[in-house]
């Protein structure tokens, strides 16, 4: 087994792992490989609903192929009993003889306990392969755990000249049918999807993922300090079948637009936050009661002023930007609100990491820098 | 001598041609090849300034070998005794026995009277072969022809967010090095670089080329229907060493802010046209006076409403953009001024012919819908 070989059956151990993101929240979207011999006798992804775990999956398959086995792993193996006992221990007795893995887990229930149990049961045990990898893709499980709250995608799809709208709010269609069907895509891959107030009563929009065979729908999110929403709109009325969460201001008077309980008969899980000085729903209280709900990867859609607040937070790990080849000119309505700059130095960055053409518009993909 | 030769040999012709883009003005940036028994023989570009023409380079090189070729030339040769005796007769004097050309020239003193005097001689003349290339590459000499306009290509450098100075003006630098060097390769190519009044006071900029060896830089127009500039800033400065050109208000009050016997006296060309009812100079008429003086590419660098009525007017033929991954919010500086639309349907439109990563930004290309 050479490095190189360590490093091929990790990078496909990463990508059977990426097929979790969205869909194993609050657990880790981890891929597992068991190689014995050269040949490769299982493969796992973490299941919809974060169980079975990679490990298991791979486990199942590979039977009585695992005795003598090297697993690749995305993240450390749990070593605690939950619903299920430890993979790590599992894994041992499978006669796994060797396990490589990306990143410790720094859950504190595991965070070294998976490795430490394997070199105690006489398994060989590496880590830190494809490090970097493993921690973009698992950016949200990270977050999660160490800082208590989730990765956040913005999503801004504009005219060539930065606006979402027509003066008089006129939006559909800027970007093209494929650049919608990305932003399908993009939905598909994170936990929940989140809205600003603002713009579920101008689109009264669905947030839910056509096509693609989705087999579960992110939850949805709005931001509605007042809960000012229409309680006869698409959302409200689809709050019992698909997850609808809102939040809003937990100060006495913030409910002037709306009332907990007829959100809740509807079928809406409600989350009281702190207002910030500016009269926004606090960023980081907002991230973090949606975090400590479980959910590790949220997909902004704007509108304006909710993604400048989040932006001025520093809050926004990923920027998703879809570029259309019309102008709308400065009456138009701007992608983000009013970030209070005084000098170019304080803007917030982004690392270019993807730029190319989705249908007829262009997609640019950037990262915290 | 096979179609797909034919292709070939064409296709050479039109990047030799576009060589000659930015340096030509106001003749056309042509290629010619000349191929005889299945090898080159001959390769020319119109040369800077506009003369000698690709055929006449073309011929050059071949000496004696032009005897029995193929010319292949991206527009068809001129037949008027100009400065020098026409191509056409170059060619059949040097014994060419068969020509194919992209395009017909519309130019009244040529249109088809090249092509029929080579027939005339005996030549084999085919036309048309590669025509749309050949008519993309030369837009901006067939629009002078034909509309009495340049080709205009509108260049915006934005923040992700559609954004082009902070609120205090603050501009430099959005986009990183690469992309203002590819600004500076996309200057070389137009016969003149264009701003507007506003840019040019709040920026007091040189527009030139650095770089590249450039060995003619581009004219510099300036937009300012009071010619309110400072006499005292870079552009004045050097308005004896490279042209600078000024278009003023043609009314009696218009001048308000600056003499044009000032302005000739540091060596800069005045054209007076007429003001629009927004009081912006008429946009058609700006670059009608521009053709007329010769241009046939424009490259405009803003303002926003230099930018917005020349887009309004449906003057803009292909738009550069430069996306920066920086966000500056509503605050900062539109990219355009205002459009007047009522209805997404109405706003203008271009398709995408390119976009890819320039260094640390995204540079997309788009061109008339």
């Amino acid at each position: 087994m050479t490095a190189g070989d360590d490093a091929r059956y990790m990078a496909l151990a990463l990508s059977l792992g990426r097929r979790g993101l969205g869909h194993v929240w609050p657990n880790p979207a981890v891929g597992c490989v068991l190689v014995r011999e050269g040949r490769i006798v299982g493969r796992g992804t973490t299941q919809t609903g974060g169980r079975p775990h990679a490990e298991r999956v791979a486990l199942a398959q590979a039977g009585p192929a695992a005795r003598g086995a090297t697993a690749y792993v995305t993240l450390e193996p749990c070593a605690h009993h939950g619903q299920t006992p430890p993979c790590a221990d599992a894994m041992v007795e499978a006669g796994v003889v060797r396990v490589v893995t990306a990143l410790e887990d720094p859950d504190p229930r595991v965070s070294g306990g998976g490795h430490s149990r394997l070199r105690a049961a006489g398994v060989q045990v590496e880590t830190g392969l494809c490090a970097a990898t493993a921690e973009r893709d698992q950016a949200g499980f990270l977050l999660r755990v160490t800082r208590g709250r989730p990765f956040v995608t913005l999503k801004l799809a504009t005219s060539f000249d930065g606006r979402i709208a027509t003066a008089t709010g006129e939006s559909r269609w800027i970007t093209g049918p494929a650049a919608r069907r990305q932003v399908h895509a993009l939905r598909l891959c994170h936990d929940a999807v989140l809205i600003g107030g603002g713009t579920a009563r101008a689109d009264d929009p669905m947030l839910d993922v056509r096509d693609f065979g989705a087999v579960r729908q992110p939850v949805r999110v709005v931001a509605a300090r007042q809960l000012a929403l229409n309680t006869d709109g698409r959302l409200a009325r689809t709050a019992g079948t698909q997850p609808l969460w809102l939040v809003h201001g937990n100060r006495a008077g913030d409910l002037r637009g709306g009332s907990a309980a007829t959100w809740e008969a509807l079928g809406a899980r409600l989350f009281p936050v702190p207002v910030g000085p500016g009269g926004q729903l606090a960023p980081a209280e907002l991230l973090g009661a949606l975090a400590e709900a479980g959910l590790t990867r949220v997909f902004c859609e704007g509108g304006g002023a909710l993604a400048a607040s989040l932006l001025q937070a520093g809050l926004v790990d990923r920027l998703v930007g879809f570029t259309a080849g019309l102008a709308l000119g400065a009456e138009g309505q701007p992608a983000l609100g009013a970030l209070g700059l005084d000098t170019l130095a304080e803007a917030p960055r982004f690392r270019l990491s993807e730029a190319r053409p989705v249908g007829g518009d262009v997609m640019h993909v950037w990262d915290r820098a």
